[in-house]
């Protein structure tokens, strides 16, 4: 960590601050500028907080040179993770395209759901059976039911399911439904206490990107869950909020070779929650696979002008197969495989 | 709800639209202009959803006219929410402080923290027992002990206490410990689950605004514990995630006159955290009370060099004395008293 | 435009409304809901204000149906237009790179540059003469003798150059100059003067989104060059300002199916501003391309290292060379050429 | 600076950053980490550019300790700068309230305006002859005669007046007409050929933000107009953009205290474009005085509903008394007179 010291700040403040970066078990290294005078701790400075350097009398400003995040970081961990899923491999060469309507709502529906996900020649089928919304007005999800109904349909063809966990309570649920993949979702990425439940089962987990978290604050998350023990984390990206009012949110593919020089883990996108409107999911995942991520959530209903919820923005049976064989082009261009 | 259907749209499709809004019970009206037609649904809008109606064909965009919340809205409602914490009232003429250390450390601290609460005049205090924190390796909360600690700190000067629950199942150890306001933080404003528990209790709720959630999602999750029978709903906003880099967070003082107007529930201001340096917090505070809101929640700690957490944003027990009495004239100024 | 009264809202308020519609020259539609009444003004409501009618009593909101651009909309010029600069076609199936240096810096600079250009496959060069620095102490570039060392050596290859105008009174000087291409640049997408006056010379003209600028401010933009009479319009999307601080801006790709559907005029990527670091131009080119970007405005320099600006976005001779070899595969998946 | 290695960073990559540091003039510090090698540059930095070094191999991150603003910092000028303007001082102790319609439109409004702005007791008044507008077919101010309506009316009371500058072309006609106090408008405050040449004047100027501009950037665009010779700068925060739709933008009172920490300027706070409604504005209004504001430039219109812009955000003259009369009650509360 850096102390940068006020330019009017006295001795006795500065010998402070070096008392308290001994007192960590860290040494010190007093800089003496034109302007400023700066002091290095040297030692591992995780464990050191800004904020308790931040308030001391002299001190302007204290910055972190190391990344919080160390389970997670490629940065000891020059490979990327690959994780197995099943036999399905997410990481890998092959990019994965993960499908299946938004929410579980009937046994049939399953079904035609699962046999287009599986025409496509996608491997694994997402659906939700908790579903979170802004009102409390709106279909909540089928529940335990609608775990049924997914992996009856998903067995058929011997296709992994990815569903959301809301509520650390229904987490042994989740296990004896052999729910293959845990997502936790956007509004949750920060819910402490489901993360660490996660951390402590040996299950693959999505972890969505916050609607305004930051790559580090998403890291930092992933980080809960690795240091419960679960090193099988694939993270998100779904896009961010801003400003713009003309879609929803703002894919942010920016973020996935950032994630790849950051993190060993798997980086999925989910172009159809980001846009919002089926016609954008195309685009956004043509260039989401483009930008290098390892596969894509995607939403797929078999009539979606029926969905009980986000019926615009789930594509046709027909549309993700042509999806898939567009994505696969991109996929060789950029020199993996689909 | 209005939609408008796009310029090239056919009869067909239009008639489509006038059977889903039949469908659903309510009738509709059809207005053409000269570029556009556009279809009123009459009736209660609440249940139809706009999406359902924009992936249909020939359709452009579907618009909600009445507001997604009923039971917090202040229109059906006109007179404001007197929330009553153990006798003293949150939302009436009286300006309320809340003060308090951002997390319990120990027994003496909290003995310190509740005399300089108490001695600065404030009626009610805060303080963190579980701590959602962004890093694993940071100190997380005393938990059940910090709840104790608290308790019988703030009782010998026969304070309520408001404390944060993160996680569903700690909910009945908040019950048997008599916390007196349950604050539901901003990282689960939208933890539909925890939402839904509490809409169950008869406690009262502080709920903060998630870090860039909207005001209308804010009162859509407010609507989730008034559906769930309780209507001691306070809410607190505590500063938004935006570009600027100089500061933790933006105090939205428009949400204040903005929320008094859609909602009759009473709106708490967080200084401290928007702000996140304790020189900040009194500008800050000045400007929610003179911008209407109707009470404070604001960090204070006996000795902010040694605070575990937030280190530096905690005022001194003489700065909140200071403070106190300067709010005391700006609430005169605007017709409130503290 | 629709006009939604208040539920409290008296006859009299209505009629007021009704009036100021007719006064308009427009016909009004009401519509009597079971919440609200409903206003509908018929005909050309693009000079309506909502502003105007959302101050009068009783009325709750003001919704603009109709898009307030004309000229640049794609509604009424369903085909794409493709801008012709010398010969070369941007916005037809061709794919266009332009590339070239953040700023001339010297004579011999720009000779390496634009063989470097040449030699990657690419038709146009940019370059910057007159830069917009953030310091007022910072280089601001070379000026005139900018424009004479940039066209020196574009012309050796017969290739058109790209440049900001940042003053109208400059004008004059870039016509003298010949510049093939006029920028405005992020920071000037709301100078109306400036674009007044690109408005009405017959040149083509990039105009870069502002660095908060919603895709509808950005489209009135283009409509005051438009308005002015100069159809030769190119957008180019550079990243937009997010919470997010892990790079300097986020490359909004979900812009460009959104531009492509709602405005005929062609769409470039800004790569390197956006991102802000060279070694993230590869993914997020690919990923312009892959979204159906048009071209791309990419940042080279023969020698990043001696940069006089933006030195770590700028890619060198080789890396441009390998970067146009891959955007021709992803170019050919999407079904267009590079 | 200070310049972090990578931590596979070889001792050549570390000779060639000291190289660099030392060919700028600077001495070098290096100080060898646990984890990290970290250099600090000894002596001026502002001339040393972060990108510059973080291009180079082997380093991760260049960290400027000093801030680049210089003649605007209150480092240096610890006494705030009080701008005389015509005898009314802006900066002191009180605070200022400059009223006045968006636009001019005839001069009878102006009149009725002026005498409304004086019998609040307000000293000067403001109004805009030339109007940035988002669309090219909304009105644009009456040019020239906006200019001479406006000193007609002004001049009956005394007051200075303060309208924008859009053009640079127009500020010798600003000139003639005796402008007082030229506005510097946020869409232009990074148009940094308008900002050189309002620095080459003796005029106050008031120089708002960009809706995102940061407060380093805003700073330093006040840096220009100060570094062309001319101290007469005046702050105007008028809200930012961010993702809250309910209301125009967010008003950044934050900014007030961090302003007054980090420059010696005055700073105003515009609180009707903030919100974008004339009732938020009383709320609004008063938080900026509360969180120290030096003064307010408040639209106000002698007939709301007839206003050719921005109609919905302008009070009534009656509605600008009150208001002044509230304000005084507060700006006596924070030990300030009005």
């Amino acid at each position: 960590m850096i102390i940068v010291m006020s330019p009017e700040s006295t001795q006795s403040e500065l010998d402070a601050v070096v008392s308290k970066i001994r007192a960590s078990g860290l040494t010190e290294h007093v800089s003496r500028g034109s302007e400023r005078t700066i002091v290095g701790a040297i030692g591992d400075e995780r464990p050191l907080n800004e904020q308790s350097f931040e308030q001391m009398a002299g001190v302007e400003r204290a910055i972190h040179i190391v990344k919080p995040y160390k389970l997670v970081a490629r940065e000891g961990h020059p490979a990327g993770s690959v994780i197995d899923i099943r036999g399905i491999k997410l990481g890998g060469k092959q990019v994965q395209v993960i499908a299946g309507p938004c929410s579980v709502e009937t046994q049939e529906q399953m079904h035609l759901a699962a046999a287009g996900v599986h025409a496509a020649g996608c491997k694994m089928m997402r659906g939700g059976a908790f579903k979170p919304r802004t009102s409390p007005y709106a279909f909540q999800g089928l529940g335990v039911q609608g775990l049924e109904f997914f992996q009856a349909a998903a067995r058929e063809y011997n296709m992994p399911i990815v569903t959301e966990l809301m509520d650390v309570r229904m987490l042994d649920t989740f296990l004896e439904h052999d729910v293959d993949v845990i997502q936790i979702g956007a509004r949750n990425m920060q819910n402490f206490d489901l993360l660490k439940e996660v951390g402590r089962v040996n299950k693959p987990v999505i972890l969505k990107r916050g609607l305004s978290a930051t790559i580090s604050e998403w890291l930092m998350a992933a980080e809960y869950i690795a240091a419960g023990g679960n090193n099988n984390i694939i993270l998100c990206e779904r896009g961010i909020r801003t400003f713009e009012t003309a879609y929803r949110n703002v894919l942010d593919v920016t973020a996935i070779p950032v994630l790849k020089k950051e993190t060993h883990l798997p980086v999925l996108v989910d172009p159809s929650h980001a846009g919002g409107k089926a016609w954008m999911v195309p685009a956004l995942a043509r260039a989401a696979v483009a930008a290098g991520a390892d596969g894509l959530l995607v939403e797929m209903h078999p009539n979606p002008c029926d969905a009980w919820c986000d019926a615009d923005q789930a594509l046709t049976p027909q549309e993700l197969n042509d999806l898939v064989a567009s994505l696969r082009l991109i996929a060789q261009a950029v020199g993996r495989e689909l």
